[in-house]
Parts: structure tokens; sequence; C-alpha cells
């Protein structure tokens, strides 16, 4: 950590800062510049609390140079996380793996049709809605613990792995008994009662990025979760805030390579709420793999036309069909290879 | 809402939304454009979900005319929300009020001293965080329910209102019973089941504005707690995220404008979040009451450079009083006045 | 064009705006709704300049149905826009061009060997600066017309085709009688002096999105040019300012598939300026080729550390070897090719 | 300057950096850390072209600590600039001005009339564009050197400055001969031949803030005027680009407080192109002044609804005469004051 102190800071003020950091336990070492003096927090174990520091008198700005997360990084453990199902399939390893659905589950018999297509075509996980978080108090939310139900039943009868959202704490310990994988939406990302209950769960979570988070804040979410003890977490890229309106988000595909570099969990993309039009699902999908993402989460639905919610982004079942055969080849030429259903 | 059909888009699918329209309950009128046929839903009253129409066969995109609040509006009520609490403060009348105090409460010492200074120097409301919504899972969260009875113990001493924030449910419980005013943070401005709550309660409701969230964003959330039945809402601009580094946020005082025209619900700005930055902290205040914010919320410290959180953007005591007086003048120059605290 | 009245506007006012609309040539619409009234404009050539009906009283906002653009548009001409050199190198039919070279001329030899090099691993196009857009007025500016004779010369010696940039309106022309592609920089996408005089040169464009242009602003840079009567146009995503400091730009390989949905005008991408860091920007070339970019611009330096400026962007002549070689097989993955240097 | 190596970067790579370091001129530290070495330089006197230590191997980030701007720092020069104009008008000392006008000079006899009308209220510099920059080849573009006539013409009417945009290199020196201030304006901040001209010109320039500048480009643009000789510059504020359509762009006020405490030049708001709508204008405008501004640009037209460009955001004149009556009460609230027509 770097403290700049203003132009112009008196000796005592430099002072108060070395004497602040030694005080917190760690080696100060004061750089006197042309412009300004520096001093330099050696040591920084990634605990430091810079408020005090930057609340001291001539200080103009903290500079962080050691990362403010710990165990998500690759100082804390260089090789990758590969978080592994219990129906063999891997986040973080060689193989990709395809996360496909409904936006939200709209009925039993519907579910299960879906997910004997999408099995077919190659997906390994099911994503579907039970709890959906919507802008607008009018619009439908979902149909609760019955939906995590109907998926239960999907994932017992094609033997696909399945995702679904929690929205609060006791949403967390619900999905946690139904689902494979517990999903944290991107309006929940720094929602911390629900980072630290799905951290003392036992299943892995889906941590999606905030809206306009940056990937520091996002590992910062994501540390909460290991902080609890579980470190299975696969992390997400679903699209940032931006200016122009010509889609939904500002799909964020250089986060794949950055969150790699920095950390060793594995990262997927969402071109499916990334862009929010279905013609662009399929060109992004295809870059996010060739980015090297981890995996997809994709939108798909019979008749995106009827469907309750995010029908103008799902693929139909064709569309999903000839994007997965173009994936795959995607991934050889990257050197790795779509993991096939059990 | 006007349903723009690709260029090219056959009869049949102009039809089929003209038919998607009316079994929806609303009168469809087509426009053929030399471009692009657009058909307008006539009637709508805020209730429409869009996803069905746009999911359609050659939709091209879906124009909001109508804006998909309701109760929050000024076309739902045209007069002012004024915002009264128990000790006579209102928020959203002639007056302009303050808000001041710690980001945190550290003990029931300081709390109480604090509180003094800042009545005295004309605040009607003190902050203090019990709960500490931070980034990071090492930094120091709060005093819990403890710093909320330090808070209960510094009203009674002195007869501001206090205002603290909650994280969770549970959390909107506790600080109700409190709290005079239940503050619900930018990273929960989209925590549904938060904000349902804080709908339930009895209690004015603070909500911040998120971190990248729009105004229309920030409206819906209000929705939800206007639609479980309380009307109490004061709304807080407190800046959004930005491309430049030298302040914390881009505090976007032109929403206080924009929000006064689309809603009669009452809006404050919180200068210390908005810029990060003590030295900027008092221009923007004043700039916030130009542009005809109904209050301010101001982080003030004891001893800023001591303070376990925020120090840097805390002023100090004597500057909140200067402020004060500079507020009572800026107040005074567009026809409105400073509330006196009681 | 829909001009959406406020809550309450008067019959008067509905009145003016369908009196001045139809005083502009075209037909006018009104359509009651049930919150406000909106005028519908039938029979946009795209020629309508809003000012005039959004300055009048009662109207609230002014939606654009058709685009601003023409000739760019797909609806002015729906088959693809091919950009053919002197060369045979073709931007935006079934092949896909790869542009590389360093960021500036710095010498003769130089830029004849990494050209060699460049041609060997398949690039077609030598790029390299001459005149150089510096944020500070300290940093080197580039050699000049100096710099233009080497590139001529190396063109002469590889058969590769040159790209450089241009400045200012001077700049254009002498840029037109070295290169074969003059390109017109982020910083001035909306210089409209050099736009227009590039519009009336017979050379091939390169036009690349600003720091942050929205899609349409893009577009109607491009229409400049084409309403000069030159219709060589390739446009370049090369990054959007965004809040995350890991990358120098946010890389929207959205904007690829967008462009190509509303314009026959082909469109690559710079994963080097995209990103500004060498190691990202491997997999973002190979994820932009993915998503359907007719091309890619890439920074290559003999000796990245010893480059005049870009260094850090800069790949090594074998790691742009390497790329060649994945990006041959992702463009088989989606039905394209890479094609061959004579 | 801050090197930060990467984590287990070699004693070898150090060492280069290092050596690289001395060979500059400056003197290099290295700081063994926890996590990883860091190298500060030492003696950087803003001149350090980090692009050659940037591409280093081994090395993760350069962390300015030194601004790269020179003469516009407060370091450079410590008492604040005072832009003084032929007719007595001061920008940048204890005195507020008004630079008023319509968008554009539409006619001899209009501009005149305007001219009257404004500094009767109090505005002491009159603003027309001449040469206007428009997003569509298809929008009217100003009447070009006729227009500058006729604001000089207003000029020797009023006694009034005149301030109008240049376009181009040749546009500086013809709005030279007929303005008394330059302006540059948003699309061209980084427009360098232009900054240039301006900076050997002996006239004072008005630059704006680009679309999604920083501060810090901000300033290093007005760098290249007084770089050339010219320490005549006078900012402006005037929106950036945001996520929200509510407005036309985000006028960010805080750059105020912050340029002042970078730099000594004169900055001033535009708050008609901050916010693009009339209602918004007039909140806004105080709200600057209130922020510490040295002055305001407002649009104002002698009949909005027939302006020929930006209607919708000009002020009628007697919206106007209020809004001066305001500014100058929040003036003298903080101890200025709005300087009287000669």
């Amino acid at each position: 950590m770097l403290v700049v102190m203003k132009h112009g800071a008196s000796e005592t003020e430099v002072q108060a800062v070395v004497d602040e950091i030694e005080r917190l336990g760690y080696e100060a070492r004061a750089m006197p510049g042309k412009q300004r003096t520096t001093v330099g927090l050696m040591g920084n174990d990634g605990g430091v609390d810079a408020a005090r520091i930057q609340g001291l008198l001539g200080v103009l700005e903290i500079i962080p140079v050691t990362k403010p997360y710990k165990q998500v990084s690759r100082e804390w453990r260089d090789s990758d996380t590969v978080v592994e199902l219990d129906n063999g399939v891997r986040f973080g390893g060689e193989e990709i793996n395809i996360i496909a659905g409904p936006c939200a589950v709209e009925g039993a018999q519907d579910i299960l049709d879906i997910a004997h297509q999408l099995k077919e075509a190659g997906a390994t996980v099911l994503r579907g809605g039970a709890f959906k978080p919507r802008t607008s108090p009018y619009s439908w939310q979902g149909l609760g613990e019955e939906g995590l139900k109907m998926l239960a039943r999907a994932r017992e009868a094609t033997g696909m792995a399945i995702v679904t959202e929690a929205l609060d704490p006791e949403g967390v310990d619900l999905v946690a008994q139904y689902a494979d994988i517990i999903q944290i939406g991107a309006r929940n990302m720094q929602n911390y009662p629900v980072l630290r209950r799905a951290g003392r769960s036992n299943k892995p979570v889906l941590l999606k990025r905030g809206m306009s988070a940056t990937i520091d804040e996002l590992l910062l979410a994501a540390e909460y979760i290991l902080a609890e003890g579980n470190e299975q977490v696969i992390l997400c890229e679903r699209g940032v805030r931006s200016f122009d309106t010509h889609t939904r988000n500002l799909l964020d595909l250089t986060a794949i390579p950055v969150v790699k570099s920095l950390s060793h969990l594995p990262i997927i993309a969402d071109p499916s709420h990334g862009t929010g039009i279905r013609e662009k699902v399929i060109p992004m999908a295809r870059a996010a793999v060739a980015a090297g993402a981890d995996g997809l989460m994709v939108e798909v639905h019979a008749n995106p036309p009827e469907a309750r919610s995010d029908g103008a982004q799902s693929l139909y079942p064709e569309q999903f069909k000839e994007l997965m055969e173009q994936i795959r080849m995607i991934a050889n030429a990257i050197g790795r290879e779509v993991q096939r259903p059990v």
C-alpha cells in the first residue's frame, strides 16, 4: 500500500502516517519525491483497513498495491480451483460446460421437456428461476418452492445438474436443499447476508457480477463466501451497465482473462443477460468460449414468444443445438473440450 | 407502449402483435411507416409486462411511453408527499432538513457527544451505522443491536430523530424498533425481500440510489415499498459509478430535479458518499441545496482521523457548523428554509 | 418518429405539433393514450431535424424510430459492402484479414523487418503510426511524413497494404498519397472536417469508434464520409471507457453483431487498444473473430520492451504467429477463412 | 511513479527496471513487499514517458504519483489564473461571469436583439455558434464567417465580449480575428492540431471537457495550449456520458472543486448541454455556482420553439432574468459576486 501525501505536507504529518502504519503492525518507508512524499506500507497481508490512514492530515490518496482479497487470489492458491458436481460436471478444468434452460420454471411438463432437449444438444446443467427478482413489483415473480420441486424432478429424469437463484438468506437454505448450485444474482452480488449464508452451505455457488461491479468488487464478494469456508465458487460475467442502448448490458468478455490471471476460481459467461437479444446471444456465446470462459449460461425456451419472462433473449432449441456445434469447434481450436452429458 | 417492427416484418407478424395486445386487454393501433411499421398499445395503465410481446416474431424493440411505475409517479399523485417524523421534522415540504452523524456508531459516549454538537449546529436527524455493509469481509462491520441502543439513547437525550441502515429482512424489523427512519443502502436498492419488509413496516424509509441505478430503477424500487402500503419514502442521491477516479462516485445532482418532475416523493443528497473526500463535501452539499434537494445526509465525526470508517470523507464539527450557515443562505436564495431543531 | 406529449398537454399544444410536422412535409397521427398523448410522424426519410419539434410547448420527449443515418444502413443497402484494396485484400466478404504492426513507425529498417515477419505469419495489411495523437504534449509524437515514406517502402518490399492515421484535414491528403487505407482515430471520430476530407479522398477509410461513442454515433460519423461520396469505410471497435481500471478500455465485442445488423459496412476489432495488456490481446483477438469481426488490427513489435509507445500492449512476433493459427481454426468453426497474403 | 512488479518477478527483471529508470536520468528505489516488489522512480518532473518501462518483463502496472501535467497544475503555479478580457470581464477571480446566448447565430437582427436583452439581465459575454459540429451530416451546420460578423456587430452595439467555437486549425485563426474567446468544443477536446493552434493564438481559450474525458485528460488537453505559450485558458464542465437517459449528459459538478484543487485555471459550467432540458438548466445553473464555478455558459433564445438547434434546452429571456437574480444571491452566500456588465 502506498500513501501519497499532499504537496507541501509537513514532516509532522508524514511522521503521523509512519507512526500509524507501525501501530498497525506493519513497516513504513517514507520516500520524499520531487512533488510529494509517499509512504510505503510494507508487509501488507491484505488485511489493512485503509480508512484510518486515509483520514490522517496531509494524506492525498491511498494507492493499494496488495489486492484487498486474499483467498480468491492466485497468490493464495496458484492452481485452478475445479468445482465438481455430483454428476461429474467440472467447472475450472480443461472441460467447458454449458448451463441452459428457460429464464423461469413455468410448469412441470415444460421444464421436463426442455431439459430432455437441452441434454440431447449437449448441456450438462439445467437452469430455471423459481424466485425471480423483477425490476417492477407488478411483474410475475416465479413459482417459488413449487418451481424448485419441478427442477428436482427434471434432474432425476435427465441426470443433469440444476442451478437456480436464491434472493435472501432463507432462500439460500431452501435452494441448497434442491439444487446442485446456488445462484446469487447480479442484484445481490453485495448482499452480504446472502453471501455469508451461501458460504456456510455445502453447495457450490454461482456468483454473478453486479450491474456495475468492478472486477475487484466481484472478487471481494466471492471472498465473503470463501471466508465462511466454502471454496466451491463459480464466477459469472453477465454484462455491465453502459451508455449504449442497443443491448441490455455490455458483455465484458475481457473480464474473463482478467479474472483468470487474478484468481484461481472458474469463470463462465451469460450472453443471454449480457446482450438481451436473441440474435446477439449466439456470436457472444462463441466469443466467450474463445476468450477462455470455463462455461456458458444460456437461456433457451421451447417457444420464446410464449415465455413468461426474457422471451426476447431466449434461444429456440434448434438455435441452441447449432450453437453447441460451433462451440465444440472453438473449444478445440484453443485446446479445450466441451464436456459431454453423462 | 410502442412496438417497433423490424424492417420487412410480414403482415402476419404485425397482426400477431395486434392480436397479443388485444388478448392482454388493450387497444392496438398499427402505423405503417416509411422504414418500418410500429404498433401502438393504447390505454396502458402501467401494468403491461412487455416480455410477451418482445418475444414475438418480427419485433425489433419495445419503446415504453407509459412509465413502468405507478404509485410513485406524479400522474398517480400530483401534490408533493411530505414525510413527517415524530419530532416534527418534515421532508418534502418547504423546509430543508439536515441528517448528520458519523459513518458508524462507535461508542455510547461518542455518539451522544457528537449528537449534541450536531443539534447545536442545526441538524435535526442523527445518522450512524450499526450494521455496516463493507466491500471486504475483513473490514469492521459495526456494533449491531448494541449500536441501535446507543442511537436510541442519543435520541432521548437530544430530541433528534435517528436513521440507520438495515441489511436484511430481519434487520428491517429490528431497525424499525429503534429508529425513526429505516435506511436501505445503495447495495440493497434492488434487494426485494428487504424492500417488501420495509414496505410492511410502519416507519419512513430512506432509499438510496444504487451504484449504477437509472432513475427509473430507483423509482421502481420505491414502488415496491409503496405497493406494500408504505408511502413514507425519502429518496437519496448518493453518486453513481463513473470512469473518473478523482472521487469515490459521481454525484448526480441533476437527478434531484428529474425525480422532482417524475415523482411526488422527497429526495435528499448524500455528498459524503457522493464524493468520498472531505474538501469536496462542502461545495457539493451547497450545490445539492441549490439544485432543489429536500435535505442532506452528511457524515461528521468528532475526530475524523480516528474514525473507524469513512474518516476521509467525514467533516470536522466546525466545518459542519460553517456549512450549515452557507446552506441557510442558499435555501433563502431559492425561497426555502432550513428547519430548526425543536 | 414519435413525439410524446407531457401529461396534461393541451389540445392546442398537440395541434401545434401536428401542424409543425405537416409544415415539414410529413404526415402526423395523434394518438391519445391513458397517461399522455403521442403524435407519430409518418414517412420519415431520415432527414427530420427533431430540434424544432423538441422545442415546442407541451413536448415531453422525441423518440426516434427511424434511425438518423441513411446511407450506412441496411435499409439503404441490404448486401454487405466489401472494401477491396489494390493487393486484393477484402474486408466485408467471407474472408477475414489481419492488420498488424507496431504502434508507431520507429525507423526504416525496423518497419521493414517487422513487415516481413508479419507477412510470413499471415498478416495482409501493415499498420504503423507516423502522426501520433498523444494525451500528453510531452510524449513523442511520431516521425511525420518520414514515417509515411518508410511505410511505403515496406509495402513495396512485401506487397502488404498499409494503413496509418491522419490527424487533420491536410494530414488526410498526405496520408492518402502514401497509404492504402486512411485511419481516423478514436479521438477524431467526430472531427467533422477530417471526416469530410476523408469522404472526398478516393481511399478506403478505417474509422475507429470514439472513446464513449454510441453505436448510432459511430454510424453517423461514417455517414459523414459516405455523404461525401466515399463508400469504402471499414469500422473498428477498439474499446469504450469504463469504470474498471484493470484494462485500458472495455472492448465491446457485442458492437460487432449489432453493427452487422444495422449496417452493411465491414467492422473489425482492435484488441490491442481495447485491452492495453499484452496477455489479454490474444484471448480477445480470438473472441472478436468468434463474434463475427471481418478482421483484426493488432499491435506487434519486434521487441516490445524497446517500443517507443504502447510496448505493454504489443505482441512479440512469436505470439502473433501462434495467434494467427488459432484464429484460422476459429474462422473455420464459423464458416469463414483468414485471407492469405498474396 | 511507482512500478509494480508481478508476483514472482525475478531479480533480473527488477534490476532491468531499476536500470531503465536510471538510464532515463532518475533515481530508482526497489521495495520488496510481501506479495510483490515495487520500484519507486524518484525525482519525476512530469516528463517521464512510462511506455518504455511498462513494456519491460515482469512489470504488472505503472502507478503514476506525479501528475502527467505540469504548467496547468497548482504545483507549477499556486495562485489562481485570472483570464481578463478587453471589456474588463474576469474569469478566475472573486467575480462570477455569465456567458449567454443562442446555440447558433441565426440572423443579424436576432443576435443583436437577444444580446441587448441578455446584457440587460446581467450577462457579460455573448455566445453563439457560427460553425456548428452536428452529429448528423444532414443537420444544419451554421452560418460560418457570416455568423462571426454578426457576433462582432453585436459586440460593438452592446459592449459584451463574444465567444464562439472553432472546428479546425484554420477556424481557430478565423475565430481569433472576430471573437474575444475561442471556444474548443467537447468533441475536439483531444484535437491536438486545434489545441496547438489555439495555443499559438493570442486570445483566451474556452476548453470544454470531452464527452467521457477524465479530469486528468481535460487538464492534459489544456496543457497542450499552455505548452504553446498561451496561459489564458478557461475550462468548462458540460456533462459526461452516462447510462441514464433522462438527461442528455450527466453534469459532473464535483469536477469544479476537483479542478480547483489540482489546477490554477478558472472553470465554468454549461448546464444547458449538461442537462439538455430547459427545466433542469435553472436548478443546475444555481448548483454550479454553489459548487464554486467561476462562471456559467447558458443557452438563451428569444423564442426557443423557433430555434434552429437546441431549442429544447434554451431558456426564455424571462427565465434567464429570474435565474440571474437567484445566482446573485447564491454568489453572495459563498462570498462572491456576479460581475456587472460595463
